[in-house]
């Protein structure tokens, strides 16, 4: 199929990084036209290892290898393909899961000009990621996420990583992909919670950084929860957009810029510390972590009434919570002060100044800290 | 001691690779200063981990260690130092030993401000280096070298690294230091054989890029063999100038430019690993190496009878081997075309045009390799 034949468009984002720049392709029906996008941008592969959750393997991750397998290059050698599952979860994200990655790697006869697929949610991304930015030093790795949350967070900006025993996301390398693919079609396979979960990130693009992408949110939620495909596309695009907006002004996280991504996150952190394992699903701790920071942007006289309400009307129409019954206060804020982003003792927040815009406030009254997570009780 | 005062003038080298690019401090008797000289290169720092290997542990890693703790930074805290040691010996470059690293680390409270200082050969560099360039994703290092070799090829260049099981340094990173801090006394408890083994790198940077270090060297044998103090502080800046000329050249080893580092590399991995465990140290099998391709030039009329004899009698003068009678041409074959400088089965060599040039020839025929080690049995 061409794609001027093609009758779901295919919308492309490019990440703007110097000579580590690359493309996200956002389409529909492509899965098996991945093994022709592949190959238009690294022509010369010749090796292709594919990492898979074991949720996707069938029938994502077996369909992605087949459109590679029957494939050579500019070269006509044909692809050698070798495959890999891991097990589903947070778990995976382990040393011991990546050092039977770099032995598999090994077994594989992986060399420098091999490429790393990484067919996953979040979980796979980041262990993949990391397999590849440390394996001979570094060979190429591309991201087909198929979570929301990994089309629209963690497969666009390069941080990859695993976790320690007691520590999450501690080790790791910035490592950027040559290519994004995003087919909406893989969400036909995840639960509703977790796509719901998804649009928490979405909304926050419209928050921090976009007041036209969250205006076309409010007209478009219920076209966004039925998962109407040409809404999705668009969704994950504009979302795609901010994020690689952020992460070209700030790609190491040294000038600060990229903080504006954890809007809600700090409150979120502390309600996952707190809530119990599996409690809630981490967009649905950023949506109500999100309500907490604006809750608290209000009462500072930082931003008017009507973005909080605005906000909350939103993550409504998207069937995502607004308040948090069990919210334990006496528990989450020992657990902020601790945070990464409590910088000498004081507390500091992304809050809303109006929509599209946020702003790093530091010093902040653990009394407001309180008021802003009882206001969402 | 002002540096005017001090008796050992320091060499400075700057490894030039942009935002980057770092010095290398090359003295003698500077170890007391190191504090000193670390808080002038980051002034705001406020935790140093020092990983050192066991058998520099006493003196140089606790006079390193207290030269740090009794200091402060520009903003009046005191240096918060943590330290462990490191098992001696290739067996520490593994997952395991790493991953106790990581765990140490956070146990350490490690922040994207602290410091990692590795205080050993290469063995303690790659593996400290890989630490501090996957922590976080990435914390500041510096390098004191102990052994020459690491002084004057491990340290410089970025390459930092792990091995697997059944492969030597398949995982890593590039990650350059932000100091490199030579001092000449920690040769003082580094044993003959050591010591001699590193001289072969040195003259390898004479023949492979250098002509006039090369003249230097013939002239300076003998001191350099009585480890003269000022002797040996220009070799290892004539050395590093050399690798980090090539290295800025080639960061990442894309271009090809950094193979001619392998200058007679391919022989010594060949002989290192058929020779049996132990039976010769890296440098002295990079000497027979060297006298391996040396041959080969001059067999394949690349370079004059004269670079092979100037080769010979200098590595001769420093107290190296120049032959191995032991060398097994059958067992030694096979491992040179399994070797990564071995492309689509064709075998490919540095070797020598004249003293301070090499060029990478392929397309060799397996008949000269074996007249070349042949030559030197
Ligand atoms: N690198 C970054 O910038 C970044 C940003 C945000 C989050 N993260 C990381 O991402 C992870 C969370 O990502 P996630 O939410 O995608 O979690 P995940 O990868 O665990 O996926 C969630 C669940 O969905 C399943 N799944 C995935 N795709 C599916 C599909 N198409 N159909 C059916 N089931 C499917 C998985 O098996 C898993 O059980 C965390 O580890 C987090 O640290 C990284
Ligand atoms: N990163 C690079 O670019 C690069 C380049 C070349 C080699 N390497 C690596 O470097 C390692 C070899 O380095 P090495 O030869 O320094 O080996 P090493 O680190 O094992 O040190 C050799 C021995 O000397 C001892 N030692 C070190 N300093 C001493 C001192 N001052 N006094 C007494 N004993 C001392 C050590 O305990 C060890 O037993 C290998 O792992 C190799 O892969 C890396
Ligand atoms: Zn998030
Ligand atoms: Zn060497």
């Amino acid at each position: 199929m061409t794609s001027a034949s093609h009758p779901h468009p295919t919308l492309c984002v490019e990440v703007p990084l110097g000579d580590r720049s690359y493309n996200i392709n956002i389409g529909t029906d492509q899965i098996d036209s991945f093994g022709q996008m592949l190959l238009a941008t690294l022509p010369d592969l010749s090796h292709a290892l594919l990492i898979a959750d074991a949720a996707v393997e069938d029938p994502w991750a077996k369909r992605l290898t087949d459109s590679l397998a029957e494939r050579s290059n500019q070269h006509g050698t044909p692809i050698r393909v070798s495959y890999r599952s891991v097990p589903s979860g947070e778990t995976s994200k382990s040393v011991s899961q990546l050092s039977d990655i770099w032995q598999w790697m090994l077994d594989s006869s992986t060399d420098r000009s091999s490429v790393l697929i990484a067919v996953g949610g979040g979980v796979i991304g980041d262990l993949a990621g990391f397999a590849a930015a440390s394996y001979t030093r570094g060979i190429r790795f591309i991201q087909v996420p198929t979570t929301l949350l990994a089309m629209v967070d963690s497969s666009v900006g390069g941080k990859t990583g695993i976790n320690l025993p007691t520590s999450k996301n501690m080790v790791g390398a910035f490592w950027q992909p040559s290519l994004v693919m995003i087919d909406t079609d893989v969400l036909s396979t995840l639960p509703d919670r977790a796509y719901i979960s998804g649009l928490a990130e979405v909304i926050k693009y419209g928050v921090i950084d976009d007041a036209a992408f969250f205006d076309w949110l409010d007209a478009n939620a219920a076209k966004l929860v039925a998962r109407d495909d040409e809404a999705v596309r668009h969704a994950i695009a504009e979302s795609c957009r901010s994020k690689s907006r952020v992460v070209g002004e700030d790609e190491r996280e040294t000038s600060g810029r990229r903080a504006i991504l954890n809007y809600g996150h700090t409150f979120a952190h502390a309600i996952e510390a707190t809530a119990g394992y599996g409690e809630l699903l981490h967009g649905e701790a950023v949506a109500i972590g999100m309500q907490m920071a604006a809750n608290m942007a209000v009462d500072l006289g930082m931003c008017e009434a009507s973005l909080l309400s605005r906000q909350t009307a939103l993550l409504r129409a998207c069937g995502l919570p607004t308040t948090f019954a069990a919210a334990d206060v006496d528990a989450m804020l020992p657990v902020m002060q601790r945070d990464k982003k409590v910088s000498h003792g004081k507390l500091r927040f992304i809050l809303p100044e109006r929509i599209g815009s946020v702003g790093l406030v530091g010093d902040i009254d653990p009394a407001a800290v309180i008021r802003a997570i009882k206001s969402c009780r």
